[in-house]
């Protein structure tokens, strides 16, 4: 193999570095799919978190869930985001904050559609700003939510997808996805790479799998695998089969 | 583990405060979910009893059923809900009474959606009162009813859960879901913290399980668990495998 | 258990009663569930007729079959429901016939959903008149049929059971339901009881069971039995486990 | 049992009327429910040519498929509906053929939903015209297949079976029915007696089975039983059980 | 069985006329349903082209595939539908180059639903223009896909074989349909006769089966074949049973 | 067989070839189907590639990923895409890049449906400069996203397909298509040819097969068959049974 050797950004999991042979490629859009409490915002946080320790600034665009909740649950992990913050290696826009002063919905409303063309000039502005090699996003489904028509739906995911590559940065993108959902593929075929993340009652066991289901232009491993969540964070059993 | 150390409050089942390593976090919101039947108000009304016999002050928000039949229920379980209502230690909002006067319906039409900003100011009242440590309300459904757009839903939740975060009360909201619900999972989405209650026939046997689905920030026992509801409460038999 | 000791009222089936605990609670509203042909009329006839026959009258709601038939229906189990009317010992609103004099249908449209108002003032009277002890309402989906609206769903819902709870009677109100239904559990979730009769084909046999989806705040036999209909009426076998 | 002891009405079915104990009561409404082929129309014509045979007079309600192929497939059977036309033992409405001359969706639209009350009217004529025992109609999708909202589609079939029963005439209507419809239990809940026939293929054989599903106030056998249909006409397996 | 023996007309596929007990009845619409890829479109020119060879003329309404290409794709089984053509022993109307020309949905629209009527016309003069026994319809989807309401589609489909029945015709009207499809059955139950086909994956075995769902009238094999497609065309095994 | 051999074209995929006898047939229209992370992109700019090495010009209409991504993937597999773009053996019509100046959508509405015409227009302009062989278009949902109804669906296809059929071109046609999906087969039905790509996950092992699902008038190997992706890009093995 030759030619097309991207450079790789680490996504702070080792055994899915692992599996994507060294990490994700530089620049592209990574979908991180999964019910709730599958893991999806600690693996996010895991992702910025590594980056910061090697000394590459982030923009953390938070839409549901407060900021001050998140930076004290990221203390169970050893990670110190309001020392990131305050080092200037993360800049944070807190969008869960809105609905208290004027209303999120009204507002939208009254844009009709057109918020995300200001969420896509306050990226740009905040990775400007500090110079940022990655962008989170937490999650899609916080700006897909108050539309109904599909192909509205792929416009938007695809203008946002589309102005975040213009930046130049890697991002990472939560969405909330459940493998019943009908739309639940539109964001995985607009996304560079997907990972899912699975949980599964197997004879009243809860199983919980990782599996990559795509990144464009480079081999990775595509089999499912285990993983659990611990004081360390986010670990994947990447050398052995899922048994049950 | 270092750094986060949440304050645990115990859910009043000590099964359950186990598998949760002591209690859910102090100032979370827990929704506790599952199908007609599988013992979600009594679970909480455990939770609301052995707070109130801590000394820790509640409001409870009932919207659908009866006071009085839940005083009458709970006193099989040897809970003696109205002396702590005549003790202030215990204060409700019994919602469900106001249909008989001039019609829920009509009151939700008239007030165009708005109705839930009046239920969060109540609350604010009723807990700032008797400075109330913890928050029960029963159901959740009973305020999403109406609304069918799922983008004004899920910010009608988002604007609740919200208000009573910044309260600093622990929170136990009861949700009358069922497995197959398209919008089943908004709610588990937008809350810190969610138990599962399940019945399921197999093979001509009731099997009724407890599930933690999720809980921000700490490690738990994630595993499907048996549980019964005998004259002593709910009770969950966490530290053995379930066998059909 | 002490404390919460609720009166209990015969189901008129001594296998249903014996896992119940003796009967229903007094003054419950208890749903009898089930599709075509599972005996959801025959359960409540012999409940309606064990009441007479321990001398409590009772008031009978008849949505949709015409009572002439039942009368000669119920004959075939030795239930006389003629001698039951002249004895004034059960009154029955036959709300069937109206569709033959000026249409059911353009009634309620005329009426705008107010229908039910009209039906619940209508059982209060009755049952003041001859001081029921007992309702039956059947089937609860003929008036729920022409309201699409979940909200107003749950709202009519919610009115009737209201209204019957302020009557001081026990109700048995007859449910239309299959288990695929989307709606199938809003009742469920409402009523103080739930019995659920299901037919269902295994290997080419059918196999017919009861279960008690719920009661409120007492202990039952939670687990499916098998049951028949035979000239003796409703059956249930609540001492062995169901096999096929 | 003792009481109730409905006169029957031979199905023309050897087999099926020994699984009712004789035939169906007197002036009940039974439903016979199917998919394409399973051989709906067959049934409901051997039941219309024995009671010619018997020497009672049948209206025949031809809804869809032409009467004069009707005719022609019946002889394969030794059946002579012409000849019992001759002898006004049978009276046909052939309403297949309106939809030539004038169109049947414009009349619909023209009378607004009140095509069923001619309808209604036309069957009154014809049974008081011959002294008919028996009504035939095929099929009752016909009727209600430009109607949409459930309520008045229970509307339609209530007003229809109303009348039918005033005519003191015993009915068989035929349902295009498949077990996964959401409205195929509508009928099934407001006639007397449903008979479901049923086409399977497993493991590449293809297995049909009749079933009783209901009938109001008797006793019958609920089991499966494999049918078949030769030139003898319709023939069901009722002494044994179904094996594949 | 005697009085009804309809001639037979061959399919042009012997194991199916052996099924079918020699052929279907003369004079019947035959619809033919299967998935893309299983061979509507060959088992329905072979029909037209055995009948050919008979010295019987045909007619072919072709609506969706260029009959240029049909004409190229038949040499591959030997046979010579221009050779057909321009003895005048088929005539063809070739649907499919309308769009092309004025746009076939704005001509829909402009007719409002009355394209069928002239269509209908149009079959009527080819058929009589020379005399046609047969007449082929490829595919009824075509018509049907711009008619959502379900009642109207009926009556599409009513009309349209309402018309091909008064011409004396036998036809084979081929059907684009899925087994999961709601309005599958819709023109199931309005056409004489039945064939499905179907392609099945089992255990990552493609398996291909033909199965006579319905013919109005006449005994048949009723059992689900295996089919394979050759050089020498359509092919039934109707003397085995499926194995997989 | 005889009469009717059309000419091949390579897919550039050996083993793919193999089960078509030799490859596609000339100026077809072959989709190729899949859910995201299938490899549908890779498949087709193998076919494209391996065509410019054989020296026949190619037009490729991108829709919705940046040609600038996909030129630096190809060189994983050594495919210099840029060169070709040089050589004018390959032009392509980036249309991703339009919603970045004036958006799509509001394009989309703009002309009311009409956008199809404009590119039929464009592929016809680049296929006439270079006299192109074979045309590329990916995403086909991409066009059909913005439309519900499915009759214009089907009618947005039709006209795409027709022109590309006028052009003398042989094409493949990326669909993203998941089995669960209600339109699925509409564009299935109006291929010449279809190939399914579809990942499954059996007992925690990922099992990615290929089928041929139908080409018009050629007999090809039927079978699903594993298929892997490596840096020689996409390879089936046709010779082995699919095992788990």
């Amino acid at each position: 193999m030759s030619g097309y050797e991207p450079e790789r950004v680490s996504t702070g999991v080792t055994g899915l570095d692992d599996m994507l042979g060294g990490g994700i490629p530089k620049e592209d859009i990574l979908l991180v799919s999964g019910g709730p409490g599958t893991g999806k915002t600690i693996m996010s946080l895991q992702y910025i978190m590594s980056a910061v320790g090697r000394g590459e600034s982030c923009v953390y665009i938070s839409l549901e869930e407060s900021m001050k909740k998140k930076i004290e649950y990221a203390k169970a992990f050893g990670w110190d985001i309001q020392k990131a913050i305050d080092d200037d290696m993360l800049d944070v826009l807190d969008i869960y904050m809105i609905p208290q002063s004027k209303g999120y919905v009204d507002l939208y409303e009254r844009v009709r559609g057109k918020l995300q063309f200001t969420l896509e000039k306050e990226i740009e502005n905040l990775v400007n700003r500090i110079d940022a090699k990655h962008v989170l996003l937490d999650p899609l489904t916080s700006i897909l939510v108050h539309e109904h028509r599909s192909g509205k739906k792929r416009y938007i995911i695809g203008q946002l997808f589309d102005q975040i590559r213009q930046l130049g940065s890697t991002a990472v993108i939560v969405n909330e996805g459940l493998p019943k959902d009908t739309d639940f593929y539109m964001e995985h075929f607009l996304a560079d790479g997907v990972i899912m993340l699975q949980k599964e009652v197997v004879e009243y066991k809860l199983v919980k799998t990782l599996m990559i289901d795509k990144v464009r232009g480079i081999d990775f491993d595509d089999q499912p695998r285990r993983y659990v969540i611990t004081s360390r964070g986010f670990q994947v059993f990447n050398t052995e089969p899922v048994t049950v």
